[in-house]
């Protein structure tokens, strides 16, 4: 059984607009993980930004790594929950998303992550 | 469509051997890498490795991430031109083998980078 190849890229971003707004994304995800491991998070969790990939380790849960992906104009991610997912930006309400569960990056974290940090979590990177 | 929950572990490994196991990979691996980028790469590629977390950076073609995944005693990859793999270690020949293709971590590593570095690719993680 082989591995499907990476999704199509539809995106009509330019090189440059994907890098503004997937730059973004990663600050902004960067700064509310930040916050919430500062808060919530037991004493082995930790978030690390190195050049475009995000790690947040969640000690015996696992660890995320979401990371941008140039070529694709995608962010992908990889949960300890879940697997892969690699999310494409929609112009139209200003979120990245996953084609085959139609869920925007937020959405699944917040549902991820809510029970590990034991408390809602209501990351908000859409724009809409 | 739903994503496909993760593999269900198998492996007997204490988590003390698949840290031992999994580390003396990761570092093997950075070496190989690093001295392949600097033999053969373009100035952009980089290879990184920070708490347990590889990347490396080939460019426009894309970043691999390949990371520890304790809960599961793996170790996931990220490959910009085939997508995610998860591997599992085969104590019968000492290799990191994704299960969907019975490919080892090396093999498939070794195939994808020739034609992105120009020069045959033999990288040599299992012991046997």
């Amino acid at each position: 059984m082989a591995t499907p190849p990476p999704q199509v890229n539809v995106s009509s971003l330019t090189m440059e607009q994907y890098h503004r707004l997937s730059d973004d994304t990663m600050d902004a995800l960067l700064e509310d993980l930040e916050q919430l491991v500062e808060d919530h998070g037991d004493p082995s969790f930790e978030v690390e930004y190195h050049s475009g990939v995000l790690t947040l380790k969640l000690g015996e849960s696992g660890t995320y790594v979401i990371n941008k992906q140039p070529p694709n104009k995608q962010i992908w991610l990889s949960s300890p929950f879940s697997g892969p997912k690699r999310y494409d930006y929609i112009e139209s309400d200003g979120s990245w998303r996953y084609s085959r569960d139609n869920k925007a990056l937020d959405e699944m974290l917040n549902e991820e992550l809510g029970p590990t940090f034991k408390v809602p979590v209501q990351l908000a990177l859409s724009k809409s």
